[in-house]
């Protein structure tokens, strides 16, 4: 009678816990916040572009390219540099700093590449489509690998394994730098994290703790998942700030394009993605959240409020793909020598 | 008949090969060049030290520390910087560029990582005994990664899975500044390169073609196995120049000790390593290989000896070990923040 008691206890608590936690993800869903597929093809699809179609070969070269410092002026610098793949896909840093140890020059923090490939547009003022047109970018760009673009297909094209794998990759396209940033995308759109966070929205009701549930259904309530929605719980545009001025606006000088919009961050790994905002102005998730709900929400959020939207943000730290360091083909006499003027 | 006769000459040019093979790997190992050996018992005591006995909890965690740009001041250069895996384990550079983008003030450039545990001194004048002390030098060096010592203790200190492993891997010892080298030693302890040169030391006498069997001959006879030869081909202190001034003298000030002693560069992997020489002046092994029989060995080598020694130190190209690229522990709010001033 007694085990039959207990037994009885269980079963009704976990019957509770299990109808909270679909009605969750029920909710979750209906607001917009969407899971990494656990199907595999389904997931394959959703990374893949009519430009840019997967392959391996392509997978392959772009990693190589990805951790290539050939690519910048200095032979110094390479993507990973400030998307470093250890330490959440970035820099870690305020403003991204690159060639001659040149800040950005608008103050602009280095955003996660990990599932960036669910972003609706690149960079913070959102003028790049993807993530091939992006990688062409920080290149080029004085402040970060500062290459030319002539001299990066130079570099390629000097380095016969290189030509080899375009060749293989991209048949029938020349080695451009638009062909390199393509290569360099495939790469990246490989970069995606799952975590405990899609268990749960995928019904594995008990991947989350009931403090990380109360955390998502905070976060729901107070209107977080209004821009930051989707796979990456970010990635499109928005208008900055809402409602209230930013806290930190004398940092940098960022004005987004003329309706002053910005691209929301991917909030899939935020815990190891400090600084936070457009400018790296903010070191702790707790005080970010606290500005976001004051200048985007319009509201002071309670101490319990942050804390549990934290909790709930910690559970977007995901599993990151193996990668093997790549062992990089030889340069040639006809490689360009690194400038580090 | 005709069968037999076919037969016949191949056994005989067999025969003449391996004898002239034999011969020469006689004449290889008593000029002091060693292979690395196949036997992997005997490797791993050939790289194990007495004060820091490998075990996989302190190769693993040197391997993170080795990638955490976080031991830099700046929180942007990790020893990968400099010694990157991917490019020869060195930067392809001519001076060591760090913190502040400032290059070694000596014009000092950095040395391959790959096979450095076969060095019998570290740094080119020598100065450190052991991988584990050399390692402590390049975080704390001003124009390195600038790391007061003090600071990149409390970085490890700071987050829970590095002290965890840290009381793993050297349970009887605190951590400072010392241990963090000897983990980062006992990584690079592994970093060791087997090529096609020790398949022929080691026996296998098809392993090198004529031309590499000729170098090989040639590096042995105009003299470069006097300083070059152990397993590292190099590695050893010896003075500089011997017979002749230098020819790029004027770049960098190198002066060495008292004595004006140079350590001898590693060979392995020579022809990924460019620029050459402690201040990297030269860009070919053509002209490298020239510069030495001058300036160490007062021979003006004919063309023909120098294409064939370079022929014979493509084979010192080995193979790297595979390495995962390591997903960094999380940084907590006690992390010291980055600082790139």
């Amino acid at each position: 009678m007694k085990l039959f008691k207990s037994l009885g206890v269980i079963i009704i608590s976990f019957g509770i816990s299990a109808i909270a936690s679909d009605a969750l993800v029920k909710k979750a869903l209906e607001s917009g916040l969407k899971p990494i597929p656990t199907d595999q093809k389904e997931l394959n699809r959703l990374i893949d572009s009519p430009n840019n179609k997967l392959t391996k070969e392509r997978i392959e070269l772009g990693k190589q390219l990805y951790f290539d410092p050939r690519l910048s002026k200095s032979s110094l610098i390479s993507c990973n540099t400030c998307h470093n793949l250890a330490i959440g896909g970035d820099d870690n840093i305020p403003a991204a700093t690159g060639h001659k140890w040149t800040a950005n020059p608008h103050h602009l923090n280095s955003p996660t590449v990990y599932n960036a490939v669910f972003n609706k547009k690149q960079f913070w003022d959102g003028r790049s489509p993807d993530l091939e047109d992006q990688a062409t970018g920080p290149i080029q760009a004085a402040p970060e690998m500062n290459m030319d673009k002539d001299t990066a297909v130079k570099v390629v094209k000097s380095i016969p394994q290189y030509t080899k794998a375009f060749k293989k990759a991209y048949p029938n396209e020349e080695i451009t730098i638009k062909t390199i940033g393509k290569a360099i995308g495939a790469f990246e759109r490989t970069l995606v994290t799952p975590s405990k966070f899609d268990a749960f929205l995928n019904n594995d009701t008990k991947a989350l703790n009931e403090k990380e549930k109360e955390g998502l259904e905070t976060f729901i309530k107070v209107g977080c998942a209004s821009c930051h929605n989707g796979i990456a719980l970010g990635g499109s545009m928005q208008p900055f700030p809402v409602a209230k001025p930013y806290k930190y606006a004398n940092i940098g000088d960022f004005k987004g394009d003329k309706n002053k919009m910005v691209k929301v961050p991917v909030l899939r790994n935020v815990a190891q993605t400090a600084p936070y905002f457009h400018n790296g102005a903010v070191w702790t998730l707790e005080e970010a959240v606290e500005i976001m709900g004051e200048s985007e929400l319009g509201k002071k959020l309670s101490k319990k409020e942050v804390e549990s939207i934290v909790a709930f943000l910690n559970t977007l730290t995901g599993e990151k793909p193996k990668i093997e360091y790549p062992i990089l083909p030889d340069s040639t006499p006809k490689t360009p020598k690194p400038n580090l003027d």
